[in-house]
């Protein structure tokens, strides 16, 4: 069955069991909607410490929504039925750091030594902001959102350190200010911006050109607002160069039974 | 020098200097005011992973404020010179979950797997609803919180588990609904309350007998109002019974450089 017949309305069972069986392997933006949406990183228990002291030390870019434990497939905080072997549409397998596979099913490679982490993703904080009224252009225009390494070090723990990334969304100040208040509720989800206005404050030389993304029109009277952005882990991991690494494929999360509205703060 | 002569206005450095130095063995609470204070709980790196995992499972009962690196006394995220080794006024050391030793200087055993845990506690939003004019009946009295085990469970991971054990305070409807306010944005303070009104609800029998600390009046027209609390760590940590633990002495808390108003959110 292809991508096309699935509308953003599908009931979360529905989707799951398409994902489940393969026959759902896209993006997953827009769909589930109102459900947490999570990145997914599985590692091995050797590298497990000090992959969850980075987080911990990292929390913007890391927003950790669970830790399973090694081994186990499940993740009974996020979903009741979970299994993490199946339930992301697409998989990226990386070996010693080079990726060798995109499967849509990872059964077949797992150990009883692997450990996932869950982390939150932007499309919880951008769902928000579109209903507050404030604009999200990248997702007005059907774009990739714009995303920049920075001159910002993280934290680094053991063999995991490197730069922060950032997404960027341009708006009007006084949207800047709500978008501040609102995300900040969304501490699961990268929480409040780690920047907004001069660009090169946070060594980003050229808005234009991304580093991953499309570029996004600034229009007169907007300032860049710069989020903490997932993409921050991958580089850590690719730094740190695991024997081991399971992701899901950028766009295609793992959808939870968790709604953002359980997840918000204040 | 006693600790009589210590008053709550005295700077930070003079403090640090005098736990550091071992002349001040005594309670934190009140001084330092405006600081985070924090628990403290260091374990062998063998039993690092799957504590920092039930913390990630129960953020309520053990909020993260940093992890150090196995072996590293430093905890440069809390203060530019701390030294996990000498800094809290009085330590208790446990081997094999019995309590051996209550020193105020852990330079001696300190070893190169040891794995420093920090929390915050509740000092921090108690100061919050003092300025909010909320009532905090135990500081107006002088006497110690009212603590109780719960029926809940918190998450076990690994060798971890147990009960969740809450502090109590009591006061007014309209006061517990500021109190909801105030505390959801000191998430790294136990955060918002687990429970209000009927103690039952939660398995506590008689309020009028705390399993730790000490009974608290609750007037006519008040209700309880329950918070998460960091003594669901030790108990957790007694019932897996690593082999060495160190801890704070209860009271006796690190005083980091970190202001309670750079960790509270929205």
């Amino acid at each position: 069955m292809s991508e096309a017949h699935w509308f953003n309305g599908t009931p979360l069972q529905t989707l799951r069991e398409a994902i489940r069986q393969g026959s759902f392997d896209g993006h997953t933006a827009g769909y589930a909607r109102g459900r947490v949406q999570g990145n997914v990183v599985i590692l091995p228990k050797h590298s497990a410490f000090d992959f969850l002291t980075y987080c911990q030390r990292n929390p913007k870019p890391c927003p950790l929504l669970a830790v399973s434990s090694p081994g186990d497939p499940s993740l009974p905080e996020l979903g009741k039925d979970l299994d993490i072997r199946k339930d992301v549409p697409r998989y990226r397998v990386f070996r010693e750091g080079t990726l060798v596979d995109e499967p849509t099913d990872i059964s077949a490679i797992w150990r009883d030594d692997l450990v996932t982490f869950v982390f939150g993703c932007s499309f919880s904080f951008e769902e928000a902001l579109m209903e507050a009224g404030v604009p999200v252009r990248h997702l007005e225009k059907g774009t990739n959102v714009s995303m920049f390494r920075t001159s910002i070090m993280t934290k680094p723990a053991g063999p995991f350190y490197g730069e922060l990334v950032v997404t960027m969304r341009p708006m009007p100040a006084a949207a800047a200010i709500r978008a501040v208040q609102i995300t900040s509720r969304y501490q699961f989800a990268h929480g409040a911006p780690v920047h907004l206005g001069d660009p090169s404050e946070i060594g980003i030389q050229d808005l234009a050109h991304p580093d991953w993304g499309d570029p996004v029109e600034i229009r007169s009277g907007e300032i860049p607002v710069f989020w903490a952005c997932g993409v921050t882990t991958q580089a850590a991991i690719a730094n740190a160069g695991p024997e081991l690494t399971i992701t899901h494929k950028p766009g295609s999360m793992l959808i939870t039974d968790l709604r953002n509205a359980e997840l918000t703060i204040c």
